[in-house]
């Protein structure tokens, strides 16, 4: 997605050689007009797909998720991070490791909100090692839901995580796919 | 706002006197079209005040505040829960207690995205005792910004919050205002 692309090698920073900052228009502050266009992009991409539930994790996925669903028009369900150890029976429950924090987080969805009659398409911002991505995958198995596969902001193509799930057969479309990034020449893209 | 009262009767579900579970529409399961209408409701309220950014807290505002944006054509900034006690030089920094997780949250705003050229519209699910909602004025006050008001969902109105902030001085327009509730006899409304 060219508006995309151009909007993170102008407004994006890198730190080092595998921290991509966008919390200027995706992640902190949230230009909704990109959104719009991004949430069109999917739908071009999963229409015809018999999506009617989109999946995304708390926080930063929820945004993204609500514009893009106004596409599709269908409800939203976010996955919570949860670190209580009382986890009720009426809940999908998987656990995350996330390597930004360093722990691994309970994530939950209510059995009520997902199930057989799904057809579920997941939403995310970043993927880079695919943790979180997994994890709610493991939610969709979990609920008998069928996956129509996931949607991505940014995917760092230079970590593990879009190609092994490619590999275990799930649809992957991530809308910039960055190869490598470094802070003086900034960020280069596949394809 | 009649559509949200009736929605709230019919889906929500009252936990002892003082639980309103709205997970299967707003805070969990996100109803989009729902969302739309409150949007809606929200610009016809602060229509013409001048509002260039709408100000949010992770994870249950989000929805709300982007949908909310899409109406006034602004971006969204949502603050963020911090644990950290590795605050960086800019950010601005408050301190919000939790009753229901009964903790104490650093929330914190990067400078760079509220300033004095800014007029803030806050958005949040709840209102009940208020300390989110004076968390994220603190927020806007530390910045320069204007404050136009706060959109808030559902206010529950037996709790002190919302009378507190208005006798303050802030507008606080709530979309429904619960006046009690019981398991029994459901949810009663003010007005």
């Amino acid at each position: 997605m060219e508006l995309l692309k151009r909007r993170i090698q102008q407004d994006g920073t890198v730190k080092g050689n595998d921290v991509l900052k966008v919390d200027s228009f995706l992640n902190h502050q949230m230009d909704i007009a990109l959104f719009e266009e991004i949430g069109k992009e999917f739908l071009r991409r999963f229409e015809g797909c018999g999506v009617n539930k989109i999946l995304t994790i708390e926080a930063s996925g929820i945004g993204i998720a609500c514009i893009t669903a106004q596409f599709f028009r269908c409800p939203v369900v976010f996955a919570k991070k949860s670190q209580t150890k009382n986890i009720a029976g009426d809940l999908y429950t998987t656990k995350v490791e996330s390597f930004t924090h360093g722990r691994v987080y309970d994530v939950i969805v209510s059995q009520k909100f997902l199930g057989r009659s799904d057809k579920v398409l997941i939403i995310d911002d970043f993927l880079a090692n695919g943790a979180a991505l997994e994890g709610l995958i493991d939610l969709v198995h979990q609920s008998g839901a069928q996956l129509a596969g996931a949607g991505i902001v940014i995917e760092k193509a230079f970590q593990p995580g879009g190609d092994r799930l490619r590999a275990k057969g799930v649809r992957v479309e991530s809308l910039a796919r960055v190869k490598s990034m470094c802070e003086e020449t900034g960020v280069e893209f596949l394809d």
